[in-house]
């Protein structure tokens, strides 16, 4: 070995970053560009042009050249009027629902200790589920721990409840609807769920992404649970682009995970968009009433094709399983339309496509490239 | 003991928040309703009407049903050639400086190993200095080893040197200029520490948040250098509440750093915002002009005033100190004008404000009211 091999790989500064992140693969968003989009439960409906133009005059006027200031509380309270949020709980603001779950994970590292059987914290999720719950785990070194629903896609409470006593998780993620599966579950179950992990002292965050299209909320059940916590963000909604996630919880509770967010975490341009988009509920509510009319259609249409097993779904989105995924989803691609594959996210979803609830047009031409994929 | 208490706090949630965080602080924004503001470096000027309708008009119609797409690289490339960032160097984008920072601290969590002396990961930098350097590291759960600066705020070389040999950081900050003393350092010292730094294999972060005010930069000396990253935002530029810090450095460091940043960290609002003000940048070099003319008139009437000292300033703020700061911070507190009391912040500070450089009316108000409360 020469000396200057030696000294180069002494001084090589890649060797501060954490190993598991070196080998990490770089995350890459997929180019859509000319593609019907129907890969990311992203609302295809824009604003109108009056109100595009009523958006833009209050944005161009904002005092961009200030911090943010006081106006985030008013937009604290706009959404927890919009959700309908109850005496005694608080709310606190997301870059997105990804910064939420980031923040959720750095306040829950608690070193191992004797109230964890010395076992460092962790976070449990049923699976398939949002990927985000386990990559917050790596990223804050936590352990994650991952329950396979049911062949149907419901909760294997048996098994879930096996999981909580074992491991005692910090937190408990339950997607309400499931992504990518688009299915609610028992209301016995998460009950159960949740006075399990209640009685290890562990947080249920019970993740509604997907409300404006659901059947139902556990908004009025967690009056009943000190340690339920309940999240949503706008991107379903709507703004996607906008960046906008917010969680509920006791106040208690939120006061202290509120400590670690970045005091200036919300730009003036995101809160004001989103205040604007509450004051006109109506327009994104009617959005969500097409979609959720778009879906029975996509629906009905699926259950009629022949060579395709497509689930109920309370979320823009449907699982349907194909003979081959892959040949399916390249060939629906090849004719300009992008859903997504994700057969190998886990073994369940195997030969599965989840397909984004999107307009009419898109719908029917994402219809018509499917069957001729099969 | 009774059997409800018992069970009460077995079952209490928050012992699953980390108890560091839940002896915390929470961070209040101070308000400043009403008030000539002068307490956070905000530059205080805004965009003529013309170009905040133009401005409006482009945010109006974006898509914000999307998720941020590649629209991003169009601003990492319009911010990279407008720092003039050299070849083989790359850049990244963050919700904020304050995001950057976290997530250096996240991806620099490495294991006590015997690369370390078995000691965890540590974050070191000069004191007084901007407070998010030590918060990243409690936050992360890494050693922060702050290193004070001589009596006249120079750095210290001996004692950084020393410092850096025993600790080995795995990031070593300055600011340049720093906070809130408005300085540069020595061009040798800088480099000696550098050196050192690359010596035991760290990483130097150069944060040049004040860079529009300054009369030097280091972006023509990082390119001697694999393990120093160069840090800048917009808040100063001029959109403090649009969130855009960036961060360049050598391509493979920085792709390793990028792996742990939240892909949609940036807004469709913020990026589109920056942009425009990129496009109009002259607007803001003229606004930062006038910042640094308005800077060099109120060098000259607080070194004429009687019990009062003040620093040379690299940056849009002034370190002053006199006799009694406490009082004279309230006393102009209650003539309308809001600057920040940093005599606590560390002991070299004592009896020290920070004064934000305003506009050429609310400086002199500022002027009046601090020469009534001295």
């Amino acid at each position: 070995m020469n000396d200057e091999k030696l000294i180069s790989s002494t001084h090589n500064p890649i060797t501060r970053i954490r190993p598991d992140i070196q080998s990490m693969q770089a995350y890459k968003v997929q180019d859509a560009s000319g593609m019907v989009k129907l890969d990311a439960m992203e609302n295809p409906h824009r604003l109108p042009a009056a109100l595009q133009a009523h958006l833009g005059q209050r944005l161009g006027a904002l005092a961009l050249n200030r911090y943010p200031d006081g106006r985030v509380n008013d937009l604290r309270k706009a959404l927890a009027d919009y959700a309908q949020m109850p005496d005694g709980f608080d709310i606190m603001l997301g870059n997105g629902s990804d910064e939420l779950i980031s923040l959720l994970a750095l306040a829950c590292d608690v070193p191992a200790s004797a109230a964890t059987d010395h076992k460092p914290a962790s976070i449990l999720s049923p699976l398939p589920g949002f990927v985000m719950y386990a990559m917050s785990a790596q990223l804050q070194g936590l352990q994650f721990i991952g329950v396979p629903l049911t062949a149907d896609f419901e909760l294997d409470e048996a098994a879930m409840l096996a999981a909580i006593a074992e491991h005692k998780p910090a937190i408990t993620y339950l997607a309400y609807p499931n992504n990518p599966t688009a299915n609610l579950w028992d209301d016995g179950t998460i009950e159960n769920i949740i006075e399990a992990v209640g009685q290890q002292g562990g947080l249920v965050v019970m993740d509604e992404a997907y409300q404006p299209f659901a059947s139902k909320s556990y908004i009025n059940r967690i009056v009943q649970h000190k340690h339920v916590l309940l999240m949503r963000t706008l991107s379903k909604f709507g703004l996607a682009g906008v960046r906008l996630g917010y969680m509920m919880g006791p106040k208690a509770l939120i006061a202290e995970i509120d400590k670690v967010r970045p005091p200036y975490n919300i730009s003036v341009l995101n809160c004001e968009c989103a205040l604007f988009a509450l004051e006109n509920k109506d327009v994104f509510v009617t959005q969500a009433q097409d979609l959720i009319a778009q879906r029975a259609m996509l629906l009905d249409s699926l259950g009629m094709m022949p060579g395709v097993k497509c689930w109920k779904s309370d979320a823009n989105m449907i699982l349907v399983r194909v003979a081959d995924s892959t040949k399916t989803f390249e060939a629906i691609k090849a004719q300009g339309v992008l859903v997504k594959n994700v057969s190998k996210m886990h073994a369940l979803l195997n030969n599965c496509l989840r397909l984004t609830v999107g307009t009419s047009a898109e719908n029917l031409q994402m219809l018509a490239a499917l069957e001729k994929s099969l």
